[in-house]
């Protein structure tokens, strides 16, 4: 599709950045997660969502969960009963609590380890005991629900969610939505430095008094930093450090924008992260106040759920109402929505290159991608296993 | 998917049952029957739907067929015209009776034996006579359409329906409607014992004060009797002699469920059936008068026909006009649509397991099953032909 | 799926004509070309739907092409920007004259080369200048927008249109819009002489008066000239010279249809011809005073992009403007739509017989279709190249 001429030498990371068709094996474990990596922790809903005894149904990392909740905790069974595979969720049905029944045949499982307890239609039957449908380990955190979707024990959640993200004394508040995008172009439309020129008209930069620049030169290679060593491992690019924001853009030397700047905007995102398994974290945002979180869950191969978090220091129940008020008359429509609407946008766009068109071989990276480049790398080096699709698996 | 223990031994249908993994084998001409069995009698539509003249559209096996009645009689053609494989159905002519015309070239056919006998675009054109479209044997018998989708001469009509079906003195009345589910998945669903529990709530046991169980426990293997000499072939299944029904369900022992029953109630189904190709008999059902048949004539991998017909002895006209009248007013909403709706919703919820997530071989099968395990291996050994796809027969 | 007995010896087109499946190696390269072929010119839209400064998107031969104008000319680049493959139609942006820059990271292309010139999110990116979006050459002509998809200097537009089409002295007018079939079906449908049996009824014959028979039967082989030297290369049907017009047909001798005629009807249709890449001639239609030209654009492996297009001479502005208020009263319904419409759904029921059905193997012609055997075995001798799926070609 282009013409590619050589790229200077010398810049390990630069050269890399303009290249991609040659170091694509340095991320192949990346490529391979299609569906997201296993054995990882993954939020799947809002704990306000999963009523006591209610039943929900999600889809994450191409398995059907089931979720309801007994005696105030969440319980998470694949949502398929052994017998004739029927989804649960097609009509669910509790006899008892503590237990989920299928529709079809009536035979009923215990949420706390799955194992086929009784069968309403057959009493007695010999299959009682000797067939299990598997469940998921669940924790609440912050106010989401998470889910521990792979083989063996748990590590700890505050393995698998950005440093900060579980820290006392704050509150979180969010929205969730499915985007009709795999789950890395999630990542990497967040993660991705230069993409702000999308968001320059953006009403949260007036709305907000926000500086927003148009994009970065980065001046050095430091400014992303790998952390690889213990958990959660990340890629941090510290955005007000090492690069030089561009507010004003030419064509051929000649003006064509430029950012009307009064001097008292707002500084915001000046570190911007991405952790395992794809978790982005922008301090501060949309607001010096504020620190926002994004997690994009697999659900398909061509979906993921799009988690946005905001997360703000508090000290008292004062504190979270005041939050929860702004939240809803500012934050929610002016940041998460109106501002990151136009991600959504983007990665929906973006979709059809990287899934038909083989985008991972054919794209064209440059140096501000560098940030990009050392996050694929991290997760081929530490996604703790490739999740294969659900039918391969049973 | 599921953690399988030891079965018990001895009982062979039930190691089957809870062992289908292993078993699949036996029933492996069944799992290659995606689209039906070739060389069967198969009804494709009810004789009132196709007038004299009048030209009718269905897909029987992945075949599609015209229809038409001449002088009386019906008579069926592969829809697809020899020259461009244009559909006559796309906008059928007749010039003449007992032909049919291409909209596209003119090119005509005689319906009798599907002879192309004149272009009437190009008069006396070479290829006249020396090309033909395959048409297809047809017999009306109680209201029903039956087409031979098949090679050579075609057996009897008694061969392919269940016993009784033809019996004089009776009358049939009945519905249609297409299902989006293989057609396998509907005979399974209609002849399974323990699906009764989805009924439960049913507004037909009230409606007719029938005593319908939650579920049934086998007490011997003798309640599946194997009819594999002669023809028809089939399974029955006496419910009434040998299981014990379930009218209450427990969990742990504590009652969860209990079936009002006053005592009065009427008696249905005491005996069910299933015939080649793919055949129910529900005696009697769902009154005491009356036979149930179901038809689930393949159309695709994906879809099957369902024909719900109810049969009643009759001696006079004015049985039939009370049995017309019975079956407007109740037994068409009451039976085959409030009733068995539930049973097309169950057949579309199970698809999409047994058709992307390979249902066949993760299943698991309990001792109630062991009708459709004998049902699957009596079709596996007696199928007349493994139906394949249309594009491939040409 | 036909009988299909032995064909007449010595005639030699008759026979491949009735022996389709063996002859089909003699026109395997038409056949490959199901993208079309590439190396030639095609229309992608009108002159008048490209204003200056305006972005226009199409898709031609599997490629996305955007189309623009500057300073009176229109440009075409591949609608991807070469960084993450995104559509720059999704939110066409152009900062200065003669550009075009991406919404998602602001690389912004130069239209006359199709090379990045700037990059507005990180000025002085080493990428500038290193990498390219390829461009196509394209020609305005007769009010259409001609772009060549193909490799090396392209030839003369005249080498790619039917003779007459360039002539000055005329004027031509006309429309677009997408079919759902491969654009082969559309050439073919155009050509073939005796398809005109479903135009029967149409509200042109007696709307115009014009004499259109039923079919033909062909008297001699010299009907259909090649023109296989020089270029245009294309296939010549004289239907006025070497046919017998069929204006009453017959069922086994007995008259079922007759064509009112009553000997003052104008004629048309004297000759039909086609040209590579895939162009109709129609000389004259559908008045004596009128040319119709028709193109069969591929879009993708399943759609066309059908241009139709009335030419005529003139001498004067008053008689393009006679043209004009003729073309927008009369000619655009009546012809265009009224009677082509009936080609559009043709094309879109054969589809699905061509595409799943194996169609060009499991066809049968008939001598009449001598006319498409030409065309099919000119345009695998003489295509300039066989389009490969876009997504291979990068």
């Amino acid at each position: 599709m282009t013409t590619d001429e050589r790229s200077e030498p010398g810049h390990d990371s630069l050269s890399d950045a303009t290249q991609s068709k040659k170091v694509s094996t340095k991320w192949r474990g990346y490529l391979d997660a299609t569906l997201g990596f296993r054995n990882h922790w993954n939020p799947v809903g809002y704990g306000h969502e999963i009523a006591e005894g209610a039943f929900v149904a999600v889809t994450a990392l191409d398995e059907p969960i089931l979720l309801t909740r007994v005696d105030g905790e969440v319980r998470a069974i694949q949502d398929r009963c052994a017998h004739r595979g029927a989804r649960f969720s097609a009509q669910p049905l509790c006899f008892r609590k503590g237990t989920v029944s299928c529709w079809y045949h009536g035979w009923t499982y215990d949420l706390a380890d799955g194992r086929l307890s009784d069968v309403l239609t057959s009493p007695g039957s010999p299959v009682i005991g000797r067939v299990r449908v598997p469940t998921y380990p669940v924790v609440e955190a912050q106010g989401l629900v998470f889910v521990y979707v792979g083989d063996g024990d748990p590590p700890a959640l505050a393995h698998d969610v950005p440093p900060g993200f579980l820290d006392e004394d704050t509150h979180c508040l969010g929205i969730r939505r499915t985007v009709r995008s795999n789950w890395r172009i999630g990542v990497e439309n967040g993660f991705d430095t230069t993409h702000i020129f999308m968001h320059r008209n953006s009403a949260l930069i007036k709305g907000n008094n926000i500086a927003l620049p148009l994009g970065f030169v980065p001046t050095d290679r430091g400014a992303v930093q790998v952390h690889g060593e213990g958990w959660p491992k990340g890629v941090v690019d510290n955005l007000s450090e090492n690069y030089v924001p561009v507010f004003e853009a030419s064509l051929q030397g000649v003006p064509v924008w430029t950012s009307e700047l009064r001097g008292d905007e707002k500084r915001v995102a000046g570190q911007i992260s991405v952790w395992l398994p794809g978790v982005l974290k922008v301090d501060p945002f949309p607001d010096p106040s504020l620190i926002q979180y994004e997690f994009y869950v697999p659900i398909s191969a061509t979906e993921h759920e799009y988690f946005q978090v905001l997360q703000r220091k508090v000290t008292s129940e004062q504190d979270i109402e005041t939050f929860e008020k702004e939240f809803d008359e500012t934050w929610r429509d002016l940041g998460l929505h109106s501002f990151n609407d136009d991600d959504v946008w983007a990665r929906e766009e973006l979709e059809e290159f990287y899934r038909d068109g083989d985008g991972w071989s054919n794209e064209r990276l440059f140096p501000p991608d560098m940030c990009i480049v050392e996050w694929r790398r991290l997760a081929s080096a530490h996604g703790r296993g490739t999740q294969p699709p659900f039918s391969a698996r049973r």
